[in-house]
């Protein structure tokens, strides 16, 4: 099941990452591109951290097709999606806590340390959607306000303890999921934000 | 002949790259950076990928004197490149064309699947010029309607497809060469561009 | 000693990092993320580039903690720092000598050659403000007539030839060290820059 939410989450990724492109004008590659970055760079980044080779889209390429796809018919359907803001939010959401549970499994099965497992997990969830930001020359997303790392860190952390507690593995990804999908939900609704920080003096 | 020309190739790219860290006013180290970036950006992305090591300036340090070399010349001869616009575009192009035959060269080498293969072609081709552009604080050119990475691809298929027919390396690397590089400078002469998504509403 | 000035160094680049964060109103976590990314970026650099697992930060998760605790800290602290100026320049610049001196020596363990040594302590000196400055959406400072980049050369040229002229390893440190720093706050109080290369045309 994890692997069906996996690639519909990708998907969503990608379709997200392609209206992304299409409000800055970009050509149909760039569209390929900035969808590719972000629904596949968090875990690559990840891999690259952890030495975890062959990275698992060079593994398995078809995610790069599936990708693509996404991303061209977004374009052929743009017309028709802009009524979906929430569909995509919640398969985004869902995609946050799914990606976290895969980067801390990937941490474990390579026997990281518990500070990893989290970094690795919250690295999966989050850097693809710090990466399309770079690439549109935007202040990445996730550092002003929005509660999403939060909940990548919280999901890991239910993952990570119930499996250390010894539960049996399926049931702590239900309980990882059941935890972190609702508080994303929340935090849109109530529009819950981290705390900023505001300086705005130069050191003399 | 290839090793030639990816030299010419690579000297080409880090003096353009160095045009346009002067275009910033960027200092002396920012130009060597930037055209070191250009020039072995996609190469090194590539290798970081494919878990390929040693990268291919670590085992040919003189390479990275090469492009800077190049860099720092540009600045003393400035003046005088300003109508080269033509002899630029065109080693561009070539290089192009080179470092797409590369990139899948090395894919091949460690037995990736053929999606791989023009993937790790286009990277080696492409990525230098988007990482310019994210230090410059561009949205990279490449997403913007230039024929470029197309021409990465067709270069690439060509290549491969060539060697997987059963022909003899030489002959498969010179007719990639004579469909992609022709194909970019009629790109540039017709001002092909890729078709664009323009979507300028925000989900709801 | 060396490890100690590290730690203080990690520390202070985490701090001005929370700083620059703070100047773009980020939430806690970009405040984090910025301060890691800053502190250890270099060092993460330079590891993938020469194959170098596991990352110092993996091996030692704890660099994290103390490098996030950090910029928390500063967020409590932030009205009471801005008379910091020239501790934090002081420390920075303690910072990118160590940082260098180490970069070198990773390089050197491994073998590399000597080029690649040089390059090694300057992207573990650099990279981290680079990777700081375009997540902040600015062209990186380092390109921009600091004279900073040359000051990690200079060190990790008396490192590198200290050591092969067999002088023992304690003491090159010191004075690859007694000629870095002074050499970075002469810049900083002669206001020394790189020259820049201005270059205001289009090719033709």
């Amino acid at each position: 099941m994890l692997t069906i939410i996996f690639y519909v989450a990708i998907t969503a990724e990608a379709m997200t990452a392609a209206l992304a492109a299409g409000r800055r004008n970009m050509d149909w590659f760039g569209v390929c591109v900035l969808a590719s970055v972000t629904a596949l760079g968090g875990g690559t980044t990840r891999d690259l951290f952890l030495d975890h080779y062959p990275l698992y889209w060079v593994a398995n390429p078809y995610i790069l097709v599936l990708v693509c796809s996404a991303a061209l018919l977004t374009i052929a359907i743009a017309r028709f999606v802009d009524r979906l803001r929430w569909p995509f939010l919640l398969l985004d959401g869902l995609g946050l806590v799914v990606f976290t549970i895969i980067g801390c499994d990937v941490a474990m099965e390579i026997g990281a340390h518990p500070i990893i497992v989290l970094v690795s997990g919250m690295v999966t969830g989050i850097v693809g959607g710090i990466l399309r930001d770079v690439l549109c020359n935007d202040i990445p997303l996730v550092f002003r306000g929005e509660l999403y790392a939060t909940v990548s860190l919280v999901t890991g952390a239910v993952y990570f303890f119930g499996l250390a507690a010894g539960l049996q593995g399926d049931l702590v990804i239900l309980v990882a999921m059941a935890v972190g999908f609702p508080l994303r939900v929340l935090a849109l609704l109530r529009r819950w934000q981290m705390p900023k920080f505001v300086y705005d003096k130069e050191l003399r």
